[in-house]
């Protein structure tokens, strides 16, 4: 009966050894399946290297999981921008939603140009035009009213150049490359131009980023009871403009650390990456490079693709890049699809 | 062989739902343990109630883990605030630091006052006084100074009137709820009139609260490079105060979603608390009096205890929470134990 038991213990105990390296292997699997979308180049290498040698307890470059945190840019990085940012499209679509409440915009620039149709010509106005536009289509109705606002608009965006729905245009790297740092223990924050409570509604479920780790432009809010119930008005008054030198401000503001890794595309993110590449320890520095015309757009102006007015990126960053040693991801050679795949 | 086979599968079997069971009732007990410097009363009633109802899938009141928010003042709620608020003990004693660069302090209000020990007549200047103080120990650093000049403070300071370390006054029971909210899935944040760069250093160790769930009051920061390292100045300008009507703008910057629990001890925490609770759904506000002189500090005017001008918590929003069905923590009757054990 000893014997037996013995027996049993041990094979008992191989079964749990045989368990627990399958859900091992398991785990290890879902992780390597994280990349399939890119190939097998060194932009690909150096995310799997720099994930390696940071999660390793006996690797000198190890980061305890709470300084694991990795900022990405939104758009350019994660979503395509072209031919212009989609939260413009959702502006041009609120002031055409919102014209019949106001007759006077059928006269009064920029609207006006917005209602024929002419985004040039609204645009025409520099940065007063647009703010104005944002203002008159971002503000004056509660914090829950706008989020349900974008919700509806989200479901149904399209991009006006490919007809493909605006979140079917997010990148799937990208989108691999999120899961694949949280799966090693990495808390993934977005670090956008773009409006913090424009992209919140839907960045979980699309990013899987929760809203506490959106960090974006915003306007400012003002508390109010109606009825006995509180809530957040949206004012039209500029808050933060989480941009260039703003985005190491946001980081610190909503985050607390300074980033050990960071993902941008464009000059906007260029003090991002700076600020979190010159940090002590390992660090990784990341821009995606748009030179695939065929399968998105080419622009640039750097490594002589075409000027582009929306999501610069400079030779001069692109230089900057190669000195500090951040890693430039091409569209065409790091990645073997480039969208998801239709559902 | 076959049934031998089949009696090991089995015993295997129960062996493996044994341990799950073993796993399960440990996680159990742990959680139970979590507040076990409650006293078994109406507060830690309402609080067990309500996570057992928010995380119970069958349950009306089912809360899924990512609307989980639960907010946390500091001062008064989860460490204690008198006489005076720790940080104001710090910045008096960053005057006294800092006096040897300053010799027009020894004449110049409010630092000749802080610097004679006459606090009192330090603030007599009010507001403004207050300010000056706070900028001028605050701010003209970068962001990673300030943090080590806080870390090597509070590892050090003592309460004036108790002479204990001001990290040993952090209230036991709170602690021990915040932790309990976690192991049910919550996240837990610190929304606090304090400074967000003085409690974010120690937040983590002693409150389990990492720095990127902590919101307060900050001032300006402004990115600069120096010697090819980029890093955030602080400068002397007011950027937000998260106190009042900013509690809920705070919470909506920072986290972007309506809290479902929050927990405070003065007015405040008013707006939070109704912010919190006035969404659909369960809701859970907890208000802290301080009615135990013998342990800790006896102040209102809530209840008839002694006025207080730091963590006022008048008698209308005593009202105010009967009204609402916010549950008052009583210090003296709810906590068996104020304080942790001395290590």
């Amino acid at each position: 009966m000893k014997l037996f038991r013995n027996i049993q213990l041990r094979t008992c105990g191989s079964a749990l050894v045989l368990g627990i390296a399958i859900l091992a292997f398991g785990t290890a699997q879902a992780r390597d399946d994280h990349l399939r979308s890119w190939n097998d180049g060194p932009a690909r290498k150096a995310i799997v290297e720099f994930v390696r040698t940071t999660t390793d307890k006996a690797s000198p470059n190890y980061v305890p999981p709470g300084e694991r945190i990795a900022t990405f840019d939104n758009d350019g990085t994660l979503w395509s921008e072209q031919p212009m940012y989609v939260q413009a499209l959702f502006a041009f679509d609120r002031v055409k939603a919102l014209a019949p409440q106001h007759p006077e915009w059928q006269t009064q620039e920029p609207f006006a140009s917005v209602l024929k149709g002419d985004l040039k010509g609204a645009l025409s106005g520099g940065d007063k035009a647009l703010l104005e536009i944002v203002m008159a289509t971002h503000a004056g109705m509660t914090t829950d009213e706008f989020q349900q606002i974008v919700r509806e608009w989200i479901s149904t965006a399209r991009n006006p150049v490919t007809r493909r729905p605006v979140l079917e245009m997010v990148y799937q790297p990208m989108v691999e490359l999120l899961a694949y740092l949280r799966a090693h223990g990495y808390k993934t924050f977005i670090v956008s131009g773009g409006g913090i409570e424009f992209m919140r509604p839907w960045a979980e479920q699309v990013y899987g980023v929760p809203p506490e780790q959106v960090v974006g432009s915003s306007i400012r809010t003002r508390y109010e009871v109606r009825d006995g119930k509180s809530l957040l008005v949206r004012l039209p008054e500029l808050n933060f403009i989480d941009d260039k030198e703003g985005k190491p401000v946001g980081i610190n503001q909503h985050i607390g650390h300074r980033p050990v890794a960071a993902f941008g595309n464009s000059d906007g993110d260029r003090q991002m990456l700076e600020y979190a590449t010159s940090g002590s320890g390992p660090r990784l520095g990341m821009l995606v490079l748009h030179d695939d015309a065929k399968r998105e757009f080419a622009y640039g102006p750097a490594n002589g693709l075409a000027d582009s007015h929306v999501g610069t990126f400079t030779q001069g960053l692109y230089d900057e890049a190669k000195q500090r040693g951040w890693v430039v991801i091409s569209m065409k050679d790091d990645w073997k699809q480039v969208f998801p795949s239709s559902r």
